[in-house]
């Protein structure tokens, strides 16, 4: 279960934003602390995710947003600072490990001053988005939207992988093929490189059927010419 | 060399943050193609990224802005339908093994409408970020600070997979290739699924010659019984 907590956003676009990341992401709640902005104009940016945007709870204080939640997770661009135990931090990609199977608060500060150190300490662990270590801060509804597409990314997006008859067909067009132009025995390789290419590379049955039928039509129009 | 291509983008915030996520990110250069918002207006959101929208490079049309690149990057929130090849898309995990020690082009299109099927065929691969499959459409800018994100992450993580002169040879054989066999205009696809699943499943520059030499091979045997 994940809770989106934004403290006193002041920026009406990204409180937008965040309301269309949330559905892009599927965010389970919205909180917003004390909000800065405007509601009415954060609507404009926020396209099919109004609904978020509509059902946000609106709390008065950091310590209404965090309650109830197994993990408190705070998100900073000021982190790993030498001497400073509170600044020390995690990565994004490190986060579904951490989160899997718990209620979750992800937690993010003000555009322009971030979380307090209050705010962290009350929290479990900082986050930070590693970037130009001259120019990491990130606007705050990109901070937002990568954590959450690290996380849907661990959701574990099966892509069809292609099927075991696909895959013998495209052993037997790639020998063939090479077969009918081979001159030394070292050619075996690009019998080899061919076959390990597009078993790797091809996305989907659909796009493996069309190769073979490409390798198909070579080999016909090949074998069609040496009779 | 990671080039950002933005295609006539609609709104100003949009192109401040991604001139901000270009510094967050430290992108090589950014194209903008035929702008459809107000540049002096998109500096309100650029922040400490303001130097790349005042060296940004302005150009009229899509094919100027992707002069020069080894590899070209179409995105899109509309991939993988059924029975189009053209929508077959990688993740941006994917990216940087493929993009690594290439000069490459990242193309972003319009707000409204995304990239053309023109555009997204000129291109090389087309790249898509996961989510909600009810409503995975990104805000422009946040879907660039995914992307640069992704890259970043894996900086130094990746030693050069294929060189840009392998790709545009893997390219030329493909296109040859299928040109000798096609018998109509939805043979298009042969071409584009066969270069792509190449580019993405060929894991070094020895078996990109290898099956450079398959394709040539094949492609002189054909001619030759043609003539």
């Amino acid at each position: 279960m994940i809770r989106l907590v934004i403290v006193e956003p002041e920026g009406s676009y990204n409180l937008g934003f965040i309301s269309r990341l949330a559905k892009n992401f599927l965010v389970d709640e919205l909180y917003i602390v004390n909000p800065h902005c405007d509601l009415e104009e954060a609507k404009k940016f926020s396209a099919k995710g109004l609904e978020y945007l509509e059902k946000a709870k609106i709390v008065n204080n950091f310590d209404e947003a965090i309650k109830d939640v197994e993990l408190k997770i705070a998100t900073s661009s000021i982190a790993d600072i030498k001497g400073d135990i509170l600044r020390k931090s995690i990565r994004p990609w490190e986060l579904p490990r951490i989160i899997e199977g718990k209620k979750v608060a992800l937690i993010f500060g003000r555009e322009s001053v971030g979380l307090t150190r209050e705010e962290i300490a009350k929290s479990d662990l900082l986050l930070f988005i590693p970037g130009n270590p001259e120019y990491p801060v990130l606007n705050l509804s990109h901070a937002v939207g990568i954590v959450l597409y690290e996380i849907w990314k661990s959701r574990g997006e099966n892509k069809p992988v292609i099927s075991g008859e696909a895959i013998s067909l495209i052993d037997k067009y790639s020998r063939d093929l090479v077969n009918l132009i081979k001159s030394n025995e070292g050619d075996e390789a690009m019998y080899i490189a061919l076959k390990r290419a597009l078993i790797k590379g091809i996305g989907d049955e659909e796009e493996a059927r069309t190769i073979i039928r490409l390798l198909r039509k070579l080999y016909i129009k090949l074998t069609r010419k040496i009779e």
